[in-house]
């Protein structure tokens, strides 16, 4: 069942060693059927070079097991939570890629630079609060979407427009319209907390890119207006 | 049409990722015929991979479409302008490659802080201010180059002496003789201004090398009196 | 003789260049078979490219030749040291990796920051003082071995729970139940410091991530309670 | 003639791009036959993958064409003169390596902060000072030598014991018994220089090790004791 999605995300899967986004097997993909409200996931703890498509673990939202003879990643529950919440998001991508993480540990939220970032994200990419202990006791995976979720919520984030969120200590999230534009969005959010530390290292004195600069970028490639690429053709 | 001149333009812009001064389709090469006044660049946001010399867009000096099935890169509104104004510049690069371009989100020209910068660059690599609201919604792309040579006249930079210049908050651009020394100096500049953000981490009293010094590296392979290579034989 | 041993610590060291851990001959790797109470070795600075499997060296725990034509490696007597004190250690690897040793040389243990450590270590990554002249005379090697135990003894640490430490002004030692398991561990100090270091760059008020989440990681993939990869199937 | 020499030079010029020492022809590696006085050197300009062992340039020690058909190297004379004072060295390479280059454009000299340094160089890496405007135009590159001789003088510097030296805003020249050691010594300084900067960032109140372990370290590997590698055999 669901043979072209699982296949679409084992190959989304494998491209995170390709992009030197992760190490052994600190990273996972999943993407969802929206007709049929099932989750296809990497199993937990596989190492990339024995993985197969058929090794997709597929579940239903609610995290039952449909298919798969893995346990799957155990960061399940909190894609599931993105799933549910947001009907934008066919795809999801959680790694410790080194420099989204390192700001992920330094608990600082990715400020815009540039138009690298303003290509791709609108605004900074948001780092979420370390869970309490109880929210950890009660359910860290499942908590975990919660909070993302709820920081979405309360600060009116679009999932489209910011397509990328830091986990305070851990690691980021980034999803899509698919696994493959998750894995394109964990690129970039790679790249832009690059530049941004190294940027901060040449001036102490830094400022955020202006914000009609940063909605140009934006706005050249998304939305009705956009004129980057073949779109109009 | 063209045939000889997209070939070469095609092979420069598939030197961007070979050096790695690219991440997806973030760069553009563009050469020009100065018999024929045609400009090839690059189609827009087509993956590297796929790129054929024959998908080069050839353009006349005031944009119009002249060959080619595809839109050409966005940017192109910048590489005309240089191209209207200095016939030193046959070719040009833009790319977000991460040092140049983490210099130029910090705000910052790079100074000149030793004979690699020297043997290639005379003096500082400018960065140029951000463009004002006005200046973005009037016609961004055409006001980036129009910001970049009245800066140059401004400050009567010499376009074969100082082959780069950064746009703040956003890249790089530059150029040379032809599309394949302006690859050449788009890695030139990667390098020299990843060794400039280290020097000023290991020394934070750094200062400029001095004038004679430069000169001697620049003239050592530039002009009438040039030693290095085989080009006295 | 312990063919078998033999091949695994060949292969385990010849993964230190694959891992980029080691620069020419900058590493070691050993393993021990329990039973027979013998250590194999890497030989002292044969180039990688030319080790056999049949190079190993074979001694006993006191550092007796048993097998072997070459010289073991000049770090034997702290591997020793090591194996001896701790039976829980099976396999270990020393290395100048890069950013551990950067660690190293600035003679600082590694601050927990986040659960990509938290996953494989528990608390910080510790960094022994450096020898007396009087330890350094009397038997380097040995003495770094012995500091090292007795480091881990008057802290009460636990071989399993913290499978690693720097040297100051020196490098890195891992271990783990297998020479495998400790070059794997070589990996993940390395990208752990990595981060740490950057971290701490990007906020330089950084502090060490709270307790339950490092707890909850930790006992996500150790102890009785795991539930990360396939181990419950 | 001396085609034994030329093919040796020639390969230990091939290993700079394979150690990621240089972009393009940013340095030389050179040998010398001190039997016959006579030295081997890159020719000027040539980019490594068209080199052949036949176009090394041979030349005398007071730098008259001995055979080739290119221009030796723009920086012969600095390597002449390393050759006529000090018969210890019998292969030089000059580079602008990365992190080495950051330091000499610092204009700082390498503390030696552990055993990886010292393993291989005696004390910290001399950085010397710039020419004087005078030195420069009486003769860069022979001016070049000098400085770096008479200031090895000044300190009583061993070339042994000391492989290496950075010019200030400018690059790194290494050396040693032959051309393969000296590219050897150059990857070792580039090594070095990355961790020492690595080093400050993460501690800036970083002290030099202590003399008597990089004692044992030094005389580990050289000297009538060394006990390091297969050399007692």
């Amino acid at each position: 069942m669901l043979e072209k999605l699982k296949k679409e995300v084992y190959e989304a899967n494998m491209l995170l060693p390709d992009y030197k986004l992760i190490t052994f097997t600190w990273g996972n993909v999943s993407g969802i059927d929206r007709e049929k409200n099932l989750v296809v996931i990497k199993p937990s703890g596989i190492e990339y070079h024995n993985l197969k498509p058929e090794d997709m673990v597929v579940l239903d939202l609610e995290g039952n097991h449909v298919e798969g003879e893995y346990n799957p990643s155990s960061d399940t529950a909190t894609h599931l939570e993105l799933y549910r919440r947001s009907p934008q998001i066919n795809g999801i991508v959680h790694t410790h890629s080194p420099w989204a993480t390192s700001w992920a540990q330094a608990g600082r939220e990715i400020p815009c630079y540039g138009t690298t970032h303003a290509d791709y994200i609108y605004g900074s990419i948001p780092c979420v609060r370390n869970l309490t202990q109880e929210e950890v006791d009660e359910g860290y995976e499942k908590n975990t979407g919660k909070l993302i979720v709820d920081s979405f919520d309360r600060q009116e984030l679009d999932y489209e427009a910011v397509p990328a969120v830091l986990c305070k200590n851990h690691g980021v999230f980034t999803w899509g319209k698919s696994s493959h534009e998750a894995v394109h969005n964990a690129v970039v959010v790679e790249e832009v907390a690059k530049m941004a530390a190294r940027s901060e290292m040449i001036n102490q004195r830094i400022q955020p890119a202006p914000q009609y600069l940063l909605d140009k970028h934006y706005y050249r490639k998304h939305g009705a207006n956009a004129y980057y690429g073949q779109g109009g053709k």
